[in-house]
């Protein structure tokens, strides 16, 4: 283990109270599934009207998707030590496949449990883990196939459908490209396509049964493209209390799954009060835990300790986890001409233990093993791309593709035992290069899920790679990939502290947002009017709010016209009053309307004219040459 | 006039300190041109040897282009209040087309010059304004269309090879997107190929014959991506000194063009501060100027006050204006049912100048005439876009497109008459829309380079500007503009201060670059390249030097790991010694090296194997269905 100091928990572990303020001019709202126990949580954004000398209307609410749990809802009562209401206990219970046991399965855990030294780091009030019952299968793949609509993808749906009244109210039919993604955009999403999607493989709902506090979701590519954000401490630094602060810190402004990649002292005890305070799905990467369980010593894991991992933290609730099976000891000598080698440390391990022992890597001999132990809790893969470019000179090379075949070979595998995979994607991309990622993953991997890591698109900007790695990540949602690993400005630098996770998921926020934009999301663009439209009206309380960071945007603003008046001003700082452009085109609109909208045809009809007069000028060639 | 605060500068301006600290690790070289005169700046950025456990070997200087002018170069003496060193004067004189005049030739340059208010704001040493001798045409392409190099030319001929020697050296020959760009890229840029692209119009090179201060540089999209910062006061804030001190700010971090976007008063005396400091080509928009002569009232324009305002600007030495003369009268009404009308200032008051009129925009009827001045002394059209759509849900619209069109009628007009031209774009565009605007500007306007403002990739993140439009300005970069107006994260909030335009530079750095890296500049890679394997090899202190902002990096690594020592430990605080993947990706190296590369082969034959018996095992098909 480490010789760094202990992480400690305080005994009197604390909500983190900027997480639990509501938005400005929001509230929580939960919309009535049909199931009685689905209410699915959203947030509305109260707009003010526009003012008269915009023509005077009423802005209805905007409702927007919300990943921030009971955090942000005045009405429920947080306690860290208790952990967040098993809304999910009930819709686990109904399915009667499940059995509760009386103490974990895994030898680990259960000496962690008894050991006494660690009494002040141990989650307050343990739950008793749930296992599938003898042959039973309860992942949701394997409902989805047979058929059957659960209450989970129910749930989904209703959160997917966030605008669809706003969509059509607006009469909104998006330029899109649905197609492209195998099925076209839906007006409004059914439980019964969030089935299909699930059992053809196309999407992933991952909801561990020993899990029942997260409020569920998906991710696939005919659904919003959702984020993660990684948090964890390491053997150099920070604390359980700092990562569970972390993980509601990054729930708050929007991360739809959270990783805890911790790899410092006290990973088990660390997990535990992530998962029991955590709304969203948690991923884990378990080869780091059983690593440390042989001491770091990457040539003593065997297969035996990582199946005890595994079982510990499939009992724990973890939702996800990323096995590296793809990391095969034939590919190892791909990487060794590389600029930066190998750079996925699950991958580093398993290149080590393969080389040391010269024998295939036992993620992958073992795979169907692992299999069965997915299934017996409906633990997701996230298949790891352990031979992952770490650097643009790295990118699409034949290490990269030699192991995401395999992955496309893994999948079969685990589908055939109904267990829910996604594919994890690179990394390091220069732009030109990131299509081809998707367009391979989707042909090799039978159109699993892709979830990518950025990509940066340029390895210049050490400090900045939230936004090296937006441009990339942006332009991969927009290609296909359903979820988007934030990066932080901390990335290659140091552990990403409360303000790094903010920064990070905000970056992603916008290049999950830009990719549903571009993808033709109706939801999508029905906000960008939205603020738009505020931000012509010089509805400013409206335009901060229905940002990603009213925070921020309220602050800027003040720090040059910080008087409230200035907030109701038809100007800004940048232009000042006669220079508004907005102010202008108002006046071109009221123009307009005083002359009546005949003028307005006529002069288009000028305009026409014109055209055809320089046409004529021209020679009648369209495009003119000199 | 504005009711603020009139804007001041202390009468014992000062340099800005933090502008002229040459970058860690770096010197300031220059490559002596065949000419005399040319002395061409740039960076070289020392590297520390790699350590014996990474194969112990010595690393090359990287030069990388450099916009920072003399202010880095510890042996040059700065006083702002004398201006920088007129460098190009020689290349001017020795054309000997052109007189200095007496005094300033518009009327109020004149007035401002003796108004003894003024004196305070003046510029202590105010030069005497040149201009081309009867009948001459000075501009960079009317040498170039006759055949001419001018010095200027081999100037950024010798600029913009910044790292030939290295792609050389590396062997380098990138798979590149050349071919797209009409002109492959040129592993070395000579003198002759920068004339023929500003022969065609391909590229510019804004150089004012009154801006002898600048460090001349290309616009094109076969050369380097450039980005521009906008700076200015406005009505409601900022002084001159401060205006100074960003642009100096701007260019120390890579801007390389500055525009002046000043609104507030003493417009004309900022400017003549900024221009006489400025390493860099400059910027303006003149109708700014010139409604501020009328008070703000855009109906009292006229040409008369706009031709003495553009004579006035050109005589202090503006290298480029942005003129919107495409905001013509029958295309006004297309822009009436908008989400958010017309957001260009310059367009919003021509607008409001043609309704008032009803009347054809005076810029596009006296066009040619704009062009007589222009020529005169060289300065460069920027031909705005004043109906470029202010949000996501106004893009493509037809009034952007209308106008597009009459750019390019205006472009050819402006080329009749041997004046430089680039047009600039959107502004606010879904990703999936980026490419139509570059793919319609080069059809219409003739392959003039395209400058854009970002764009936006979505409007819903106000406060974080400067990433929703790095995306949109990375991709157009990629499919062709050649120059990216940055965006500050004050954007649509308030004005940016020193530290915004900082913030907007590095976003547009990583833009272009990345942008470069797409396109296939080698260049490019070679600096990926550098940091990559500095990053691998834990030089974390020529990790931070290679990238864009050293400062950053090195503060953000050090508040993790903040021990000197750290800086040479090989590993960091986000893995810790035993998780550290370069670690143990050097450790498979060695095994790889200590086994002898005949294993390597064995290893990959092994896997070759292995895939051919799996491609039999699926009965041959490549994509073997379930």
């Amino acid at each position: 283990m480490s010789a760094m100091p202990e992480s400690l928990l305080s005994r009197t572990a604390k909500v983190d109270e900027q997480a639990i303020q509501p938005f400005p001019n929001s509230k929580k709202i939960y919309v009535q599934g049909r199931g009685k126990d689905i209410r699915v949580p959203m947030r509305e954004i109260t707009l003010s009207d526009t003012p008269a000398n915009f023509g005077a209307e009423k802005n209805s609410p905007l409702t927007v998707y919300d990943t921030s749990g009971p955090y942000t809802d005045p009405d429920a009562t947080i306690d860290v030590r208790r952990g967040l209401p098993r809304v999910r206990s009930a819709m686990i219970d109904e399915r009667d496949d499940t059995v509760v046991l009386r103490d974990f399965t895994s030898a680990y855990a259960r000496r962690r449990a008894s050991d006494t030294n660690l009494a002040h780091l141990r989650f307050a009030h343990p739950h008793r883990p749930r296992r599938a019952k003898t042959g039973m299968n309860v992942t949701q793949m394997h409902y989805a196939k047979k058929g059957i609509v659960t209450l989970e993808m129910e749930y989904v749906a209703i959160r997917e459908n966030v605008l669809a009244q706003e969509i059509k109210d607006a009469g909104l039919l998006m330029r899109h490209q649905g197609e492209r993604f195998g099925a076209s955009i839906q007006e409004e999403i059914t439980p019964e396509f969030v089935r299909s999607e699930i059992a053809r493989g196309r999407a992933i709902l991952p909801a561990n049964i020993n899990h029942p506090e997260i409020e569920p979701m998906i991710i696939g590519r005919n659904f919003l493209v959702k984020i993660n954000a990684n948090i964890g401490n390491s053997a150099v630094t920070s604390s359980i209390e700092e990562e569970v602060e972390k993980m509601t810190w990054a729930t708050r402004w929007g991360a739809d799954t959270v990783m805890d990649l911790s790899t410092g002292s006290n990973i088990h005890e660390t997990r535990e009060w992530i998962i029991r305070n955590s709304p969203v799905p948690i991923g884990t990467v378990p080869i780091y835990q059983a690593l440390e369980r042989v001491d770091g010593k990457a040539e003593e894991l065997t297969w035996e300790i990582f199946r005890d991992t595994l079982i510990e933290q499939a009992e724990q609730g973890v939702d996800y986890f990323t096995i590296h099976a793809g990391v095969r000891l034939p590919y190892i000598p791909l990487t060794v001409n590389r600029v930066t080698g190998i750079v996925s440390r699950g991958g580093s391990i398993l290149a080590k233990w393969c080389l040391a022992h010269h024998k295939e890597n036992f993620l992958y001999t073992h795979f169907e093993e692992v299999c069965e132990i997915m299934k017996a809790y409906d633990v997701s893969f996230s298949l790891g791309d352990g031979l992952r470019p770490g650097s643009i000179a790295d990118a699409n090379d034949e290490a990269q593709f030699a192991e995401l075949r395999t992955l496309g070979e893994l999948t079969r595998v685990a589908w055939k035992h109904d267990v829910q995979v996604m594919i994890e994607g690179p990394g390091h991309i220069p732009m030109q290069l990131i299509k081809e990622n998707v367009d391979r993953e989707l042909a090799e991997c039978h159109e699993a899920p892709f979830y990518t890591l950025g990509p940066l698109a340029t390895d210049i900007a050490p400090g900045y790679d939230h936004i090296t790695s937006a441009i990339g990540a942006a332009m991969i949602g927009w290609y296909g990939a359903a979820m988007l690993c934030y990066v932080t400005p901390k990335e290659h630098l140091g552990l990403p502290d409360k303000n790094d996770v903010k920064e990070g998921i905000i970056a992603y926020k916008i290049a999950a947002h830009a990719a549903d934009l571009a993808k033709g999301h109706p939801a999508a663009q029905v906000r960008d009017n939205a603020l738009s439209k505020a931000r012509f009206e010089f509805r400013w309380e409206d335009q901060f709010n229905l940002g990603l960071d009213p925070d921020r945007a309220r602050a800027f603003h003040d720090e040059t016209l910080p008087k409230d008046a200035h907030k109701v001003a038809h100007f800004c700082s940048m232009c000042g009053p006669q220079f508004c452009s907005m102010k202008i085109t108002q006046d071109v609109r009221n123009y307009a309307r005083d002359k009546g909208i005949g003028d307005i045809h006529l002069a288009i009809e000028a305009g026409l004219k014109d055209k055809a007069d320089e046409f004529k000028r021209h020679g009648g060639d369209l495009y003119p040459k000199a």
